[in-house]
């Protein structure tokens, strides 16, 4: 039995997010129908985290187990020919028995595209959030990297988490190792890194910004925000469409 | 009665092409539905022609009369809300009474891109098309400049038109302005500009580079191919997701 992580980019908009549901098409279960199809029996495949509905990914990982000996090449080859386009494996990797995508983790980082022209181009449109309105986006660049550190997240940790509510999560306390807005011609780039997410952290990070963009918070207000530990205080969770995984780390790499 | 061109960016992947037909969604409808709730009678609009379903634009135009006194720039914002972010409308300007988006247009120029990644982004694929096998790019890029100039591109016409097939289409004599194909890190880029275009002709041109670049087709066998005017002898029509009409030209712009 080998244990293979493999690295997915996906274009999250056709999917009721990663993880298995029921009678949804998810990119979870879309990949697994696609092992399953290799390995001729039910293969389950354990994400690095869960992605909602519409969140984009340029590197989400995986991990599971295969008897089937095809080389990785070839079962890169293979996957991407099942797959619909709107899924494309970019790696497949042998790992050391026990390997899991998620528990192995040591760091995520996470893109969120804000699009500021007046017209929002129809192929920029599913995967970014489209927001021309006046913004004061020097105090978003100053307010940026105040969400850095080790603390407890909680006021940016949404409520609840749908039908499938992991419980599992007690401790809200997680490391951002850097947050960092960023000016392009025609967007605003907000760039995220960290030892883990709490659900719709990063949504929640990119409201809190919008808010200081809009003159309703102060950047020197997040620090009290943070400490309040208490989700009220934060702003809108911003839209799904602007988000994308962009890289899991693991040790050893 | 004022007289309206407008420019107009869609994703085709949605759409059954430009022109309207009944049942399907296209864009010429969907622009014409979106006039019809300002103006509260039936607006036709003239396209500066069609594209195919698939096909993309990022400058086709159009025209049409209004008696709505709404400013160009109100219009523009209007239609803007009114319609869905595949279409979007980048410029409304008035126009000489009679003027008409097609019979006035004196140069097209289209953009087809081939991605040659071996794993095509998901991002990418709906907007090119994906060939990541072995091609002779440098024949392929000394080939294009061949099609440029003023003669006969009946070789390169499709047969068939479909169901509304326009038999006005006399004359198959077309100027090729500009003709290249570029490499760029990722794709294959090939533009060309002309005096207008034959139905399915540029696709037909990429499909003829293609068999350049595979070794079916010499550079050299080009301008026999063109001077046979015989359709037959030219390769495939290269698929719609890579096509994108990047803007039509007037006199006095």
């Amino acid at each position: 039995m080998r244990t293979l992580k493999i690295t997915v980019a996906y274009d999250g908009a056709g999917f009721s997010g990663w993880q298995i549901q029921p009678g949804r098409k998810t990119v979870q279960g879309t990949i697994e129908d696609a092992l399953t199809a290799i390995e001729g029996r039910r293969v389950a495949v354990a994400g690095s985290g869960r992605t909602d509905a519409g969140v984009h990914a340029l590197g989400q990982t995986a991990s599971f187990t295969l008897t089937n000996p095809l080389p990785a090449a070839n079962l890169k080859k293979a996957l991407n020919r099942i797959l619909p386009a709107a899924v494309r494996i970019y790696d497949v990797a042998e790992m050391p028995a026990g390997f899991h995508a998620r528990r192995a983790a040591v760091a995520k980082t996470y893109e969120y595209r804000i699009h500021r022209e007046e017209t929002c181009p129809p192929f920029v449109y599913p995967f970014a959030y489209w927001y021309p309105f006046a913004l004061d986006e020097e105090a978003m660049i100053a307010a940026a990297p105040l969400f850095a550190g080790t603390r407890d997240f909680r006021s940016l940790a949404a409520n609840a988490r749908g039908p499938r509510q992991e419980r599992a999560e007690k401790s809200t306390v997680r490391t951002i190792f850097s947050s960092q807005l960023t000016r392009r011609p025609d967007r605003l780039v907000y760039r995220v890194r960290g030892s883990g997410f709490l659900y719709r952290m990063v949504r929640n990070i990119v409201g809190a910004l919008l808010e200081v963009g809009r003159g309703k918070l102060k950047p020197s207000g997040i620090p009290a925000l943070l400490a309040a530990r208490n989700r009220g205080l934060a702003g809108i969770t911003a839209p799904a469409r602007g988000l994308f995984l962009v890289a899991v780390e693991y040790d050893n790499e």
